[in-house]
């Protein structure tokens, strides 16, 4: 078996000249490393091409594949946000009906919006003592299937951004029994199934399509991600189709060589690395166990993932985004990101010692002096409140149509009412907490105010002179969008 | 100023630990060198969010704005794909109506799919001597506009593939006076302006978004690009919004590194490099005149971009791929592409002179072999044809339309007069020959025929047991599609 890396260097070492693109012609200029130049090429003589593989390309998808449990997998370049893109698009008409979880990327949102497609929501429950999103359950998946009969296509989201792992298995079992297809965006789990320690993937529980991004948890480069595809179900044309749209023609070799490189470290080395990371993220977690305020999502075989680690401020004196500046700013320790009520570091095959030991010392310091959280009464009706709020029994306006229709800004403390004209999104993960056509509510823009003070970012909210402004739809139904 | 590479070098280097993606965590893993790992990182504090640019993101775009007459500039992840998807969705209402140029990148045929735009063509001239397309004229589009009154939006290309540079300044003068937005494809021409000795470009001659491949003829990574916006004609929130649906939300940090980087040594070192590439260019287009069978298109300061070589094979005994495989087998130089007329090379600052001294002194050998071609009469109806048909007259289907309609594959020997159903591309570079929703004709039948046994690679054809056989519409306007 012939590796992508290993056939790019031996052409830069060839005696061939190149008098094609790249323009950089494999010369080394200003300070990037030799290493980037030399390496990178297009879709010359033997290197095959992305959007028609025959050759080294097709045997690569075909290998993910085998890897993976899928029929067929797709290389991606434009990130799992192309494959989301490519997977809606692909399995629901123009037009037509998904039924999506409310806590997907904003990927599914803008496949749904040029694809004007009508969307009904999963809500997931809440994980109360960490303010997350569950994973959205086969019961749940199968009540909404029973309210809406139109439904062309479902997608969910697993493992959350947070690490929950939904029971894909029975939740395929409920999609196809109406002969339709699920789609599960799995851009968190590209781990998932690799060894026996880890929790299977949704490609062998019976997905027809898993989106996963191997720069996420797999050490493959960033904005690199697969596409994987089972039964019949999936148009395969049509999915080429749009995975030929959504992606650059040019596609980057280092990028495709780097999924390769990831996934043959895992194939010949993973077993190891996968059982090192069990081990010393259990160790981790055992010695976490002795915070007195601080507490943490443990990790479970069933429903969490052992990739990431939540750590619960919720009952103390301090927020997420808090205990992450201290990270950051007195210990040197990058977290992946922070809410209001906790704080996210991820643990994949590329961590060692140091970065266990690290992290455990400096949280086992921390708790020491956090005091627990005393309620203030006002707080009470914000904490009802803790990541979006259930539109499904409002009259909201289709997506497609807000998010194109005239909108004016107006001060946030004003908006209660009306329908909103651009996503309002806590960043990271960009998960949207109101829609374009969705309406703002009173607690909603009370809860705004205390996320950016937080020091949050809250998208969709524009900050001037101290004001707060959000764009609102001007005229709903030929009447201004007041209630 | 900071440098993007030396920012991700200074975090690589420092003692904060990532307890973020990309789940490589900085280390090597399998055969891919260190230097991808190490600088490869994630939105994380202090390197911004493309999607939403505050810091070091906006500052290196407002810095290539400056340097290429651009308002605004936007860094691209997603290649020129990206972002001719976006331009296209930002200008044109969904349904509406485009004039493209018919050599347009397949992108630019793909945004019209997605957005269900009806399209208007620009054919221009054909360059007998090569049969390559001229670029489009202020009069074509002229013309084009006065016939078709709804025009919301127009797209052209130049430079082309083959380096045909169209006069940007007066087209965009007779799109403005309808009052509406010009975009330019200058993929082929992002080192177009940044010297004297170079054409100017067409953000600076008033297109209105023009969209540069960084990689093709600058030095930075494959798959990387810019866009450049002009004046209020565009709005730019929507093209915002196209962007960031058109691409990954984990953009990587090479890629813009790389951006960055070429951009900086332009700056620094332009005059220098840009100046050598053209008295290298210019000694070798002398030295290729004593040519007595094989003739270059001369490089021509209003209309021909100095990095292209193209080389005429058409008055020889041997096709344009024949040479190509010449070149690779015995000299071992490879091509950009070939077709059935000719062979292109592509010359940019990354050349050095044993490049220019190895292509020059292999065709100067290969000259002397060859011989004038005899024409038989029977090539006589085909020379005719050389690229594609005017389709213009006809009762073309819309490509929204057409390319979503049931299909059955037949032989293409007996696809005269239906309606295809698929793209038809002769590729490098992918321009389409026809587009779903046209008319096959015998003679372009025929065409392909010749063209798939000379082995260039002809998209939407599939070979099966010597048998070429094509997708065509099963049924148009409740009839069979035969004439």
């Amino acid at each position: 078996m012939e590796h992508l890396f290993d056939k790019l260097e031996r052409y830069g070492n060839s005696d061939i000249y190149p008098y094609h693109m790249p323009g950089h012609k494999r010369q080394v200029f200003g300070e990037l490393p030799k290493e980037f130049f030399q390496r990178d090429i297009t879709e010359i003589d033997g290197f095959d091409n992305l959007h028609q593989p025959e050759g080294i390309l097709l045997e690569l998808q075909d290998r993910a594949a085998a890897l993976c449990g899928a029929e067929e997998s797709f290389y991606l370049v434009n990130g799992s946000t192309g494959g989301i893109l490519s997977a809606v698009s692909a399995a629901v008409p123009f037009g037509g009906h998904i039924l999506m979880t409310r806590n997907c990327h904003k990927s599914a949102y803008h496949a749904a919006y040029l694809r004007k497609l009508k969307i009904s929501y999963l809500y997931p429950d809440v994980l109360q003592d960490y303010d997350i999103y569950e994973a959205v359950t086969p019961a749940q998946v199968c009540l909404a299937l029973e309210k809406e009969k139109d439904i062309d296509a479902v997608l969910v989201v697993s493992p959350t951004y947070e690490g929950r792992i939904a029971n894909i298995r029975e939740i395929a079992a409920v999609v196809h029994e109406k002969g339709i297809p699920l789609i599960v965006d799995e851009a968190h789990g590209a781990h998932l199934g690799l060894n026996s320690l880890i929790h299977e993937n949704s490609c062998r529980a019976g997905a027809d399509i898993v989106i996963q991004s191997t720069h996420k948890t797999l050490p493959a480069l960033t904005q690199t991600a697969l596409l994987h595809v089972n039964g019949n179900r999936i148009n395969r044309e049509l999915l080429k189709r749009f995975l030929h749209i959504y992606q650059t023609s040019s596609p980057s070799y280092l990028l495709m060589a780097s999924i390769d490189n990831a996934l043959s470290f895992v194939e010949r080395k993973g077993s190891e690395a996968f059982g090192e990371l069990v081990r010393q993220y259990g160790e981790m977690q055992k010695r976490l166990s002795h915070c007195r305020h601080l507490s943490f999502l443990q990790p479970d075989e069933e429903k969490q993932d052992i990739g990431k680690l939540v750590i619960s401020t919720k009952y103390t004196d301090i927020t997420g985004k808090q205990l992450y500046d201290i990270l950051l700013e007195k210990y040197h320790l990058q977290m992946e990101m922070a809410t209001e009520s906790y704080t996210l570091a991820m643990f994949t095959i590329g961590d060692s010692s140091p970065g266990y030991e690290r992290l455990t010392g400096a949280l086992l310091e921390i708790d020491e002096k956090l005091f627990s959280k005393v309620k203030a009464e006002t707080d009470k009706e914000i904490d009802d409140f803790v990541i979006t709020e259930d539109k499904s029994a409002e009259d909201a306006l289709p997506l497609s149509e807000a998010w194109d229709a005239e909108t004016e800004e107006i001060p946030l403390d004003e908006a209660a009412g009306r329908y909103v004209g651009e996503f309002v999104n806590l960043y990271p993960p960009g998960v949207p907490v109101l829609v374009p056509g969705e309406r703002m509510s009173e607690k909603l823009a009370r809860r705004i105010v205390v996320w950016l003070k937080q020091g949050l970012t809250v998208q969709g909210i524009k900050i001037r002179k101290d004001e707060y402004l959000i764009q609102v739809l001007k005229v709903v139904h030929g009447k201004q969008s007041l209630e």
